[in-house]
């Protein structure tokens, strides 16, 4: 950590000093700083422009002769186990966020080195919830020094009112598996959530009280952080399987009695959509998905578990029942939605990076075709491919959308950030990428001039889906000729735009940015896409 | 690779000048080379007292912008494959041996290399095998300059004879995965077949006809390697499951007509042996485990495919029947005997690390407490922990042992290098380690005043069983006390030694050493124990 930023003994005005860096105006065309908590940037340079060189980034070697022989790393506390892994003021704390809403160990993690007195802790968690909220507390107090990832909710206001004395950096899921790889990121201490584990550190995510499902987001914390803590309140005897996280990339094991709320962690059951236009959204989905010739034998989607895109399964199940179609692989977030195309034959894989209810952890714990991803199988963009590229449709959701099919998934139109990028950057690299969102939201409307922030460069978005309309981006002139004959309401976005404007009474007013950085929003390489300006408090 | 050692202009005279380095006494009292192919070396230190530094190894980043968004890596050959990856004069290829005897992939590597013009080679593998001879002709024609791996029969014994232009390097599994995670080996072309496998890259050994089970071995090429080639006789559709494998490190596939020989890759069934004296050692390693109290509830073993080892199983079996008591999990090498006690509940899991029959190949497709492992699970010393000092008792075999029970596995006692490690180093880190030896081989004595080449510290053996009696280490109080009451013959070793030599008329004389060292052996911590000297031909 550079001294600008704070560091051991920084405050809250050397912090604000370095915000205000010089800005450079990236391949978007947007405005980024050149320095981000102290550290050198790499602007945008446009999609597949920059390449990376050099070698990835490597974890310190041990030796078993400082490990117990009897394979035993049990530390009697968390506390302990800080201890012993050398907690210092300025280290980077690196959490998981596949417990969600439910977690207990990023709050417990943080608090517990602010009793040892740690400051100026570098919080990286894989996502940060609500649940989180008491790190606010953390930050006010100096033990953190600033969250680098993903900010739902109150953390992300926190961020974006400029409180926060570092900046928030944001990924996606992919891109924080290539900041780690690559060295960007170095994790001193992962503090690491295990629905299953045994004394070794073999942990899973599949089994336990706590159940989880995948524990693919830990992976490039366990495999290159400098000290792995393992923590389950479900000990197992050795060896625990299916082992998602190998033990012997494990430093320490410690049992507490409860690391999450079970009702957070999963949902009993997903709930599907019962808005009349969400419906009708996911419905043109799934037909614009069968007229553009996308669904056909052997065909893979990626559809999360957000509310339209949950919608258009049951539509697109229908239709492959009646066409006797067969989804070569699903890409999850998985629901029991999933789960049952998957038991009905209809789906010949589940390739999983989430698992969003009970029932999609039973099928992954159970079935064999229902199989854990990681962000490195999945979306790592500095590695030899990915399963995203090979995904032949993807239904995503944004904030806003604009005419040049820039889109946006962190801040609000007010400016404010409300969310994280979650995988979504990455799976625009799939054939064909619909975002499926309501015309406007509270009489916003969802079509702009620009979005306030840049999160995903419209030359790989495809098709905007709205219950008023479907643009296609003229870029894809193959899925506008492919629809042709299609009674589908497909319409310039321009149209869109216009009707929808005319409904809300005028396009929203920009926020005026403040041109501080409190956040940038990283590229799937890395690079800086774009600012999140402080907002007024 | 260094020029002394040949490199790419490099002769055989060459050669010979850098085999005759500086000989140092390590600390097990053993002259070993201060350079081999030109590399400084670590004599051993002892046991536990070298401790590493730095960062492990890492490959290179990459990019997905530079690889097929389809996912489709398919090469049309595997000498376009090894044109695509630029095949350079001086490069280490790298093969796996879960194959065996059966493999037609690492001669097929080297002599496509070779038609291509490439020379000095180095040639990597897990272990070679009598299959591989005709990589003799490789290194006569100057294309293969030494191989780095266990050489089993013919080749070893160009080995040392002195005919190969470098020298060997001998590893156990584990030290192979140490040598590369610490970059002392670092891999230019990684060429690894695959009894599975998807246009991707992902892939597995348990499905297909040439199926071998586990692909351990391959995992560190697959993660270190700079350039990652799978060959398979089976391409399945994406995505392969299970994929040992992950497709994101491998950059192109290539399929063939056949990866091996299938009888010779695994046996239908595994043999038992039916010799009176082995079979009396199997009892006697059974008993022993009994009473010394190891075989109680709960308890782990390990025991290999090996003749004496294998006969040990059904005895105690029996044992664990009568005695109601279940094995935590047992370590293989694995074969139907061992799927039987799972089968059977007598074990709780199998973690294996190589497959050897066709049952225990369906075992291990099918049954999920049939785990596969890697040698980073089990055996990497230089890891934070492993598999193998968890193992309660361990029960081996050995070609010689000295009575400061010291052991040799690699050479015969004229010298001849003529076996690889394999993992019985790294087995040396259980509980209780027991070789199973006859007491004499050809009526020349298995038991020694100092074994011809130092492959296992005596500190690290306890129990040496033979038809003749059992010899416990006397560094081992603890398990004298425990047999104190058996009816065993546990003797003082000299004791069964003189026996021995009295029977099979005196100790064999030892080979001079010519102190022209042909090959090393590297501790599980990369340090060298013993070197190889040639043999006079």
């Amino acid at each position: 950590m550079n001294e600008s930023t704070g560091g051991a003994t920084g405050g809250r005005t050397a912090t604000r000093e370095s915000r205000f860096a010089e800005l450079i105006e990236n391949a978007a065309g947007r405005r980024v700083p050149a320095l981000v908590n102290g550290a050198v940037q790499t602007p945008f340079r446009g999609v597949a422009a920059h390449r990376p060189t050099g070698n990835k980034a490597a974890a310190p070697i041990r030796s078993c002769a400082d490990y117990p022989t009897s394979g035993d790393k049990r530390a009697p506390s968390l506390r302990d186990a800080l201890e012993r892994a050398g907690l210092c003021d300025g280290m980077t704390i690196s959490t998981h966020h596949h417990l969600r809403n439910g977690d207990r160990i990023g709050t417990l993690a943080l608090q517990t080195a602010a009793a040892m007195g740690a400051r100026d802790l570098r919080w990286f968690p894989s996502a940060s919830f609500p649940c989180h909220e008491p790190v606010i507390g953390l930050m006010d107090k100096g033990h953190v020094h600033h969250i680098e990832g993903s900010m739902n909710g109150p953390l992300g206001r926190y961020c974006s009112e400029g409180r926060m004395r570092g900046q928030g950096v944001l990924r996606s899921h992919g891109g924080r598996w290539q900041a780690i790889q690559d060295g960007e990121v170095e994790i001193d201490i992962a503090v690491l959530a295990a629905p299953s584990a045994d004394f070794f550190g073999n942990a899973n995510g599949s089994h336990g009280r706590s159940a989880c499902g995948s524990l693919g987001f830990a992976l490039a914390d366990a495999t290159w952080a400098k000290h792995v803590i393992v923590v389950t309140d479900n000990l197992v005897p050795f060896p625990c399987l299916p082992w998602q996280i190998q033990g012997n990339f494990v430093d320490q094991v410690v049992v507490v009695d409860s690391i999450g709320d079970p009702a957070q962690i999963v949902s009993g059951t997903t709930e599907m959509t019962k808005s009349p236009d969400r419906l009708l959204i996911a419905e043109y989905v799934a037909r614009f998905i069968r007229d553009a010739g996308i669904l056909r034998d052997g065909f893979s989607f990626q559809a999360g578990a957000g509310g339209t895109s949950l919608a258009f399964l049951p539509y697109v199940k229908q239709m492959m029942r009646e066409q006797g179609i067969r989804a070569g692989f699903a890409r999850g977030g998985s629901t029991r939605y999933l789960v049952e195309m998957l038991e009905e034959g209809l789906i010949g894989a589940i390739l999983d990076g989430q698992t969003f209810d009970l029932e999609a952890v039973r099928s992954i714990r159970d079935n064999p075709r229902h199989v854990a991803t990681t962000p490195f199988t999945s979306y790592n963009y500095h590695g030899k491919g990915h399963f995203a590229s090979m995904v032949d449709v993807t239904v995503l959701g944004a904030t806003e959308v604009d005419v040049d099919f820039n889109a946006n998934v962190v801040t609000h139109s007010d400016g404010v950030l409300l969310h994280g990028i979650g995988g979504w950057q990455n799976c625009l690299a799939a054939g064909c990428t619909i975002l499926a969102v309501p015309s406007f939201r509270d009489r916003i409307p969802v079509l702009l001039d620009r979005v306030t922030t840049l999160c995903g460069p419209g030359e790989l978005i495809d098709v905007v889906a709205t219950e008023r309309g479907i643009a296609i981006n003229p870029r894809r002139q193959d899925l506008l000729d492919a629809v042709r004959g299609s009674d589908l309401p497909i319409r310039p976005i321009q149209d869109l735009k216009r009707e929808i404007e005319a409904l809300c009474g005028g396009a929203p007013r920009p926020p005026e940015p403040s041109y501080d950085p409190v956040a940038v929003v990283k590229w799937v390489d890395g690079t800086v896409l774009d600012a999140v300006w402080r907002t007024s408090v």
